[in-house]
């Protein structure tokens, strides 16, 4: 998992230089009137589709939708997909249901784009435009240098359909900033030796941060068996708030921009009233868990995913385990 | 909480014998060429929304979205709702962001639908047709009773918008089903007590009864603070099955249908390998939580939540905690 991590700097710089010709696949895909698009995913994958989601949806200004695959392999549901854009996203490009559902919105209509690091895949094969996010072999079951890489490429459909908050050359920054994060890893492992005996914890982000904050919750249920539940903040406020006691650990991921007020007033209700261990991930001096200074909110999102992954393993090495194999998963999970 | 619960059977027979008027309401918004549906929710009613998405795709066969209220509410997302089918859901009519997101949806070309239970509140004005539950005030802060009158709600507009996994007469039966899960109270009874003890817990369900998961983790955190999460089962096998060690409670939901073999091999999984305490929620004999026999899959959800509430309802008692008033917890939340 560590090696993996290593290599994400790298993984991200080579994206960022294909990806005019990666933007330019996409666009090949887009219908003439565009309807909506759709999302497919499973596992981590799934934490990277709301991203996309979000940035796509604010780009292509028509509605996205994760998909809700059992509609398509065991309802038959008979789902129209004319006008859509259907992007699937699997690693491995193996995940039976993916393959299953992303084949049958192409036979329903839907252009079909995949994202994933095996171009040679039965998932690619379905695919109309396949983004090969050549990360390299990755053997730890959890996801690190796929899911940072999928957000990336995720980043790129986005452009390719429309306006985007950041400039180009942001992107490539990107790589040196997962980099920064790599290289500052006192931080996480302070953190992890604070969470040692916590029996649960929770993450929260909002917005663009929101999906960082799901796949840090995953990290660590896969990493430390720990019982980690990630949400948005407004989804967290609506209920899920009261399992949060004195001293309960929570992860807040934010960034300036739009969200940072309804974190910061989050942040605030989690101390002063619930008196919660709130560890902050954000671009600042003196927080738990810095991040980058400088970048575009939607794109802090990639080095705040190093963070979370830094954390979950240093977790899971002073717990003992062997975070490339927890016990119970493996890499491909046949669900159909 | 407990007399809330005990209307439920009522509240759904009354909404039974409206839904010719509430259908012909909803059919009155569906535009010419329908590119999809969205719904928009948060807090228990986010989760009637996957319930709702699920048996609107299949009947209107074009994609359900569930919204994302941040792209609307804090980015400003330009999105071009044309041809869509907009349907919020808020018992109260009146939590801000909620509101906010219908009218930009309005604005941006989509016909609107509200399913709540105030008649007269802001987001019932702002929507072109509105589905009023006439559920009665609803005090105690976990919902129940509005939950279940939603689920209902979502089956009534897939009904008009075409063709449903179950006949006209099962509607007439969903009251009566619900009141046998209220008059056979000990077997939740007996679950609360078994969960005494247990600082956490996973509920999980596959299509239809995926959404009964999520409602009955986010019961048990409200009522209980306990630390409850929800799944579906493919998404709990792609990683947070690593959680499920030995003796840990899991709350299965499942009836006889097109997910019923993917949840019993789930369950094997998590009592043959795992050595999960697996509660089983199915319409049988002998299992701990039996629900009522012979209903469609699609339908069972609702009985399926009252149980879900019971566990809840009978646990906080047992704790000495008041499921009325959570800590923490407000009726109303005012989230942006």
């Amino acid at each position: 998992m560590a090696a993996e991590m290593a290599q994400q700097p790298d993984v991200l710089r080579a994206l960022a230089a294909r990806r005019d010709e990666l933007a330019a696949a996409v666009a090949t895909t887009v219908p003439e009137d565009l309807a909506g698009v759709v999302v497919v995913a499973r596992g981590s994958s799934d934490f990277a589709a709301p991203y996309g989601r979000y940035i796509i949806e604010v780009a292509c200004r028509r509605p996205v939708v994760q998909a809700a695959p059992s509609l398509h392999t065991l309802y038959g549901a008979a789902t129209d997909y004319r006008g859509y854009i259907a992007v699937a996203v699997s690693q491995s490009g193996r995940t039976p249901e993916i393959v299953t559902v992303l084949g049958r919105m192409k036979s329903a209509g839907a252009r079909t784009v995949a994202i994933t690091n095996a171009p040679d895949s039965p998932l690619a094969e379905v695919a109309d435009t396949t983004i090969d996010l050549h990360a390299g072999a990755e053997s730890a079951v959890p996801a690190t240098k796929t899911f940072s890489a999928s957000l990336f490429a995720f980043a790129v459909i986005a452009r390719s359909l429309g306006d985007v908050p950041w400039d180009e050359e942001d992107l490539d920054n990107v790589g040196e900033q997962a980099q920064a994060v790599l290289d500052d890893d006192g931080a996480a492992q302070k953190v992890a030796t604070e969470l040692h005996y916590a029996e649960g914890l929770i993450s929260v982000g909002r917005g663009y941060l929101f999906p960082v904050a799901l796949e840090a919750a995953l990290k660590l249920k896969e990493t430390t068996s720990m019982l980690a539940d990630g949400y948005s903040a407004a989804d967290l406020r609506h209920g899920p708030v009261a399992v949060v006691e004195r001293d309960f650990p929570v992860l807040a991921f934010s960034a300036p921009g739009p969200a940072e007020k309804d974190m910061d007033d989050l942040i605030a209700l989690l101390r002063d009233e619930h008196r919660a261990r709130v560890f902050q991930a954000r671009p600042a001096d003196g927080v738990d868990l810095p991040l980058p200074e400088g970048m575009p909110e939607a794109l802090v999102a990639i080095p705040a995913a190093v963070r979370a992954q830094q954390v979950a393993y240093h977790l899971s090495i002073r717990k003992g385990l062997d975070p490339d194999r927890p016990p119970g998963l493996s890499k491909v999970t046949a669900t159909t």
